[in-house]
């Protein structure tokens, strides 16, 4: 047992008027409050956050943050992993449980401010600036490359990224504090859409989001309603598409995904859920082979299937995912603990899987740069 | 003890040609071989970084650190709290030593690409830009109150901030690492120079630099050359001066100071030498009395009397400082370390402090909304 996770908050992903401390206020208290903690209880703390200088001009977050609970002076600073910030935050609060305990994580992100332009090339800070950026590469043009890649190797298709993203819709209709909660997506709206970067058109490529989400850390239980961490892993690859042998899976991803497991004493076979980091369509079809849940090549049928839906053996992105659910980059790897913690306890109303016992989340930074897996599970 | 610095490396700060990716290289290969370990012995490593995304289109430095050791897969990310992020990620590495042992630490930082506006604008993301930047305080500024409230409220001059200057200009000569190695500064040369904000003139302020330093951290010690960790503490609080009761002192570096002296079972006066975050004059005044080397207000006496130059009762800045050493911010907190591991093993050369026991770092992240202090001893 690494640790537990106490309590979570979040606040709705999607476009919001708050600036980014308010956001963080809301998931901080959240958290707390579902902790049964005051934030006088907190030993040190860790702001997850990847855009807060190029989009909002402010950086140091950790100072910004502290601004919540003047006088309460405790350890805290920023993690940045491009969009797997979150993933890896949590991370570190439990590396470091022996040193401090309890760790409040939050991740907060505004994407929301400035132009599409300057948000395209903001983004694409997270890739290589010098080899992928010059040559053309923004982030859906190197997931395209994966897709075709993908497509090339294994004969996936993109109906098959259309059941991806007509399920994380669907789940997202259930999800109150989704993105696109509010909206009803067909196959035709699915057509409809326009082509980003081929063979991936809109409905393959999640919403920018603004967003927050946090959770309290500890290495002991607090009564029956602390989910236990069973496994947590991060793994770094190298961050150009140029340098790397394969694009159809991470070794980032797949590195973290066994360590994870070996920590946890699970095989994928165990799992009962799973958050993945379906930035664009594809992403969740390799998300799904790189933890196990598939073999290479064998995600797309496991998706028509219908097993990843809710309902299914192993639902995947019950929460609507980065896809529906909303991609507030900073805070995304926390919000997808959230949900399985949620999910885990039996608290997700709607969206509920059917007493999931073990649960696993998956959040790359980059095109598999970074990648960070929690495996999470119910007491018994 | 918390842990052990196995090896140290840094390159020249100041202005460079090279890119992040190189600066880090040498920096990293340096620390290895002083440790006598490979980069395949790395369980972990923390990259500490501000501007890489405002200043050079290029975040998720992790990956791109990565880069330098392909096929290597390890947890690494990337840690910012402003002008702290160094010494925040040696307090990192340190406080998971339980988990990943030995942790690669480095900072690197790019100051001389942007135009000085753009520049100005982007330190100032270490401010509070909703109230402090809006109001017109850069940093320049924010440290000019500090010093006008310091000169109204203990009568300190710029006669004594002159004497930081001129002492650690002093120290620089005899750096080959500083920034203004090259360079001899006179009184004539700080009466000459401009006025930046008020008291503080150009002598006054640190430069901008390029550069990069590492260090390998473990639980266990390596032989004679490793220097132990008696001390690592990072405290964090509200940004803007406006939320602040006093501006004299800064509460997060006397509180991460009183943590460090507990964990070390050391007072103020067994302390050998420190290493102080002297962006400004003034901040090596306030650092002085806020690590209880001088009581509040006593600073400017204590410099003036020679104590705290070469050959002092308690050398400050023997590097040369932010001032004259240099300020790649990211590298800063590593650098500073840096000294101090090649001060007590004696290995300092001309600017080698008398058989120094103890040691102290100091690291101000904004205007002293994070501040990481460390204590470093000389084995017996």
């Amino acid at each position: 047992m690494l640790g537990y996770v106490l309590g979570v908050g979040k606040t709705r992903f999607g476009p919001s008027s708050h600036a980014m401390p308010r956001l963080a206020h809301e998931a901080i208290w959240a958290a707390l409050a579902d902790s049964g903690l005051a934030i006088t209880d907190i030993k040190a703390f860790v702001v997850a956050n990847f855009l807060g200088g190029p989009n909002e001009s402010q950086l140091h977050l950790n100072s910004v943050v502290a601004g919540l609970f003047p006088g309460h002076r405790i350890p805290g600073w920023r993690v940045e992993a491009a969009c797997a910030s979150g993933g890896v935050a949590l991370h570190q609060a439990l590396a470091m449980l022996g040193t401090y305990d309890p760790v409040l994580v939050v991740g907060v992100e505004r994407l929301s401010g400035p132009p599409g332009g300057v948000l395209t090339h903001n983004i694409g800070m997270a890739g290589d600036v010098g080899l992928d950026q010059a040559a053309g590469l923004t982030f859906p043009a190197s997931y395209a490359l994966v897709a075709q890649r993908h497509m090339e190797r294994y004969g996936t298709t993109t109906a098959d990224f259309d059941a991806v993203s007509l399920k994380n819709h669907h789940n997202a209709r259930m999800n109150p504090l989704a993105h696109f909660h509010h909206k009803t997506v067909t196959q035709a709206d699915i057509d409809a859409g326009p082509t980003v970067a081929a063979p991936l058109r809109l409905f393959d490529c999640c919403p920018v989001s603004d967003g927050a989400a946090a959770a309290v850390i500890s290495a002991c239980p607090r009564g029956v309603r602390s989910i236990a961490v069973l496994g947590s892993a991060v793994s770094t690859d190298v961050i150009s598409l140029a340098q790397r042998a394969e694009h159809t899976t991470f070794p980032a991803a797949s590195d973290a995904a066994a360590e994870a497991y070996r920590q946890a004493g699970v095989g994928p076979g165990e799992v009962d859920m799973a958050e993945v980091h379906d930035c664009f369509t594809i992403a969740e079809l390799v998300a799904i082979e790189d933890l196990g849940l598939a073999k290479p090549g064998e995600a797309a049928a496991l998706t028509q299937s219908g097993a990843t839906a809710l309902g299914g053996s192993i639902p995947v992105n019950a929460s609507g995912g980065l896809k529906a659910g909303g991609h507030a980059i900073g805070a995304t790897g926390v919000g997808q603990v959230y949900e399985l913690v949620r999910q885990l306890r039996g608290e997700a109303g709607e969206r509920q899987v059917a007493s999931p016992r073990i649960g696993v989340s998956h959040n790359v930074g980059g095109v598999g740069g970074t990648c960070a897996v929690h495996i999470l599970g119910r007491r018994s």
